[in-house]
């Protein structure tokens, strides 16, 4: 029984409209000193499997479906 | 200068329609042993503030935008 993260980012240097336009409103809020805004994807997968075979089992995952390998990358941890 | 990551989640009991076609995709595509898939999004901000300040920015941008106070649950912290 474990339960992974699976996070998935954009890869540099790919458009991120989302983590702009996030940005943009909160400067319009009144928000100072805001360098940068990334959105991030994160799925908590809870699995019945011992913590190895889940990470392995959540890396198959992102390969078949969750990541795009062209613009996005993926990581998977144990929580 | 800090990188904080806000973390944006739905509240125990609520709905996650996305995280539910996830999880049905997934042992549709051969994975078992899933008990559980819950959606999370995340913002990764890089703020021209000392840790303390960014983090306190960060709850008050979920306060203002980021979070639905009614579904959601949120957590701020440093990177």
């Amino acid at each position: 029984m474990a339960v992974i993260e699976i996070r998935v980012e954009l890869k540099k240097g790919v458009a991120d409209p989302e983590g702009k336009n996030t940005r943009k409103t909160l400067e319009a809020l009144g928000f100072e000193g805001i360098a940068d805004v990334k959105s991030v994807k994160v799925f908590e997968v809870d699995m019945d499997l011992p913590a190895d075979e889940a990470v392995k089992a959540g890396e198959e995952m992102c390969r078949k479906l969750l990541a795009n390998p062209v613009i996005q990358n993926y990581s998977v941890t144990v929580r």
